[in-house]
């Protein structure tokens, strides 16, 4: 039977990895391509972060946040994790025929706030409309350039006894997405979709050793844990009681059968950093507004490798592997 | 009633226009945004161009390319009509749920051979699949990034007398994807979809005046020329029988009820250039495989402010407006 795209390929877990592993580094292989980070770094004239992402979200305003939000935010974050200064961005939108003009204006509404808000321009864009039933009234496509301030971070740097960090509850985005397709509860939820260029420069400007720094999008915390360490000889012990999860987030994933830890966030910040450096870290992260509940979830260990090992409160031990097939399509 | 997206907001014409000029440009307003080339030339450490497109081309096969050669092809002339030397892409793609992983693979082999062929990279990228019906086989957005060598060209430094060019045939695009879609004559036409990053080198290298590039994509040679004079005391008188076109073109034209000069190009360049320096500037052109067929086709002049006026093969003379409606949705 001839392969086809399932939903699967877009879910940011296993499908997505193997079409980009197998067809797309292959494909167009390079230095800045091949470490596979959100971002690419470039080298020239100056020092550039280089970063893309379309928004496809369902439905297009949900609790916390829409589209235009998402596509702002997305992209900074993408910038900010490369250790880069987010400037410049690009909009392009691909318009279903049919689309309220309203509903686009509220949309443009809010990515002029929110690059307000994260101090980036958006200096360039396109417009395209297809025929109804060809679209869902509108995706965004968002490329962003920054100045990269911190070169050097990697997940190749991280070291046995290294601190994970993760600035704040799991798991909102995605549930709040969830809830609101489906109707229920909403409002009781809200995305954490928010610019984290802030809160990355707190860290990196606060001396703690960063090794790392990711934001959690699709495939959640335990995806991106998972980036970090595979194929590598070191591994991640997680510890459940101290991983933030607000109580209606974690009745939400039990109601629809989802686990906060493969949910995506859109406000998050993963951050490996020295051991002895953790409490500097996280005392950075609390002085923003994004981080006021970050918190030491984990730590590097030589005894899993290339594995993210969650010890739960109950004092078993399971492992959390990537995402494997689509979760929550269209999150974000 | 309330106002809808229609399919004539894709069309690059009037509509695409007024959704830029009213809602776009004023809620994003910076210097590099409201200057409206194709890219944006960024003030930084270094002087960059930036420039995104997005493309949903039906059909996604057409003779002379296809949309992941557009796709590339599109960004890099973005860069290249800015005096910018195009290096880095962007690839985001949007795909249907059930799109054949082959036809994937094949669209892919293309983006490959044309960034070599254009001599950029591909450093960054994403994937998102949305469900069946919620799009169209593939979508894909490049973004791109160059470094600006020749700054300064601007439709504002356009002055009466200068040399109207234009690289080769007019409208082989818009009429081989109109064929390809009907299932006509499939095959006679051709694309021109090509990197014009070369062309653009050697005539900005030949020392003559150049004042704005453009590529005349959606909306067509008629449009772009209008783009320049708007709203300026200049206008430009073009000589009909000095446009070339393909026959071809020309019988499609007439079979569809279509003119080339609004049909879109996905090859060609549009240079206004300093009236003495116009031989010099065709000579360096046609030293490119892309500029071969290059003409003098018309001259700006203080005649007719504002506008575009074909003086036509039997003498008479008609102003040709910007493109209204969507004459050709999603051909590029």
């Amino acid at each position: 039977m001839e392969e086809i795209i399932t939903l699967d390929y877009g879910s940011g877990g296993k499908k997505t990895a193997r079409l980009i592993e197998t067809l797309l580094v292959p494909a167009f292989s390079n230095p800045a391509l091949d470490s596979l980070s959100d971002g690419a770094i470039l080298e020239g004239d100056a020092r550039l972060a280089f970063s893309t992402d379309s928004f496809v979200v369902d439905p297009v305003f949900f609790p916390g946040g829409d589209i235009g939000k998402l596509a702002v935010c997305g992209t900074v974050n993408d910038l900010a994790v490369c250790g880069a200064e987010p400037k410049y961005l690009s909009l392009a939108l691909i318009l279903e025929e049919g689309l309220p003009l309203t509903e686009l204006e509220r949309v443009i509404a809010s990515v002029k706030q929110a690059a307000e808000k994260a101090h980036v321009q958006i200096v360039t864009g396109d417009t395209k409309v297809v025929e109804k039933g060809r679209g869902d009234r509108l995706y965004i496509n968002t490329a962003g350039i920054g100045f990269v301030r911190y070169p050097g971070l990697s997940s190749r740097s991280i070291r046995a006894g290294d601190a994970v960090l993760v600035s704040g509850t799991v798991g909102d985005h995605g549930t709040a997405v969830m809830l609101a397709r489906s109707g229920m509860m909403e409002g009781e939820l809200c995305s954490d979709c928010a610019a984290l260029n802030g809160l990355c420069a707190a860290l990196l400007s606060s001396g703690a050793a960063v090794r790392v720094l990711r934001d959690p999008t699709r495939g959640g915390v335990a995806t991106t844990l998972n980036e970090f360490v595979e194929g590598t000889a070191l591994g991640i012990v997680l510890e459940e009681d101290r991983i933030p999860v607000r109580p209606q987030v974690r009745a939400a994933c039990e109601l629809l059968g989802l686990d906060p830890l493969y949910c995506a966030n859109e406000g998050k910040l993963l951050a490996v950093v020295g051991a002895s450096d953790a409490d500097r870290a996280l005392a950075a992260m609390r002085e923003t507004g994004e981080g006021r509940d970050a918190a030491l979830i984990g730590i590097v260990s030589g005894d899993c490798p290339g594995r993210v090992v969650m010890q739960t409160a109950f004092g078993g031990r399971r492992i959390l592997q990537k995402l494997s097939g689509a979760q929550l399509p269209r999150i974000c």
